[in-house]
């Protein structure tokens, strides 16, 4: 099984959690056959070595981690980094890919562009 | 005038800008009257008050300020409106709009389900 895990800073406000929500339930329809869940940072729950985890017992053998971050900092390269070392060490025999931040992937640039091009 | 500040969290990392200023590249491309520029919450140069003061002084009438943040969480409902209210008592006669945060943008929405959406 496919795991697809997308992976957001968190905050203390539960309101901020919604866009990253939305993107689980949009990218959750257009993948049915793939387990989409959302995973924090910080703050919020669960943890991103948590919910790989339990997608592990429930039978994932290839997790991808989709960082929700516009672009990489300590939070990717440092802490995203070593999570997914420990991950890879406890789990040898499960796949583990990292998508580019958002603001790495080239259709998600240009639909900012475009989107903040009508709003001058 | 009208200028178009793009505000963004910064970070220690300079390469953590890069997308930022491939949005911003962008965004003046397509929008050649308008001055576009980006500034930061803490971290980076230039902070948004800085810039905001110097676009003023260069004769913006109009500022929209748009969020480079995924979600409105603390940094975008206390820090960004303490900054901005601070800005308009300073400068009553212009006009300041704030766009909403890109994971509240549909079209910015729909782009990252779609992208996600290929990577499994």
């Amino acid at each position: 099984m496919n795991a697809l895990i997308l992976f957001a800073h968190g905050s203390r406000d539960p309101e901020w959690a919604a866009p990253f929500r939305a993107i689980q339930r949009d990218v959750a329809q257009k993948n049915p056959g793939v387990a989409v869940e959302l995973a924090f940072l910080e703050t919020m729950e669960p943890s991103l070595p948590a919910a790989a985890e339990r997608l592990i017992a429930e039978g994932a053998t290839r997790l991808t981690v989709a960082p929700l971050f516009m672009a990489q900092g300590a939070h990717l390269k440092k802490d995203l980094a070593g999570m997914l070392s420990t991950l890879k060490e406890r789990n040898p025999r499960i796949e583990v890919a990292v998508l580019p931040a958002l603001g790495e992937a080239g259709p998600v640039l240009q639909a900012i562009g475009e989107w903040l091009a009508g709003h001058d």
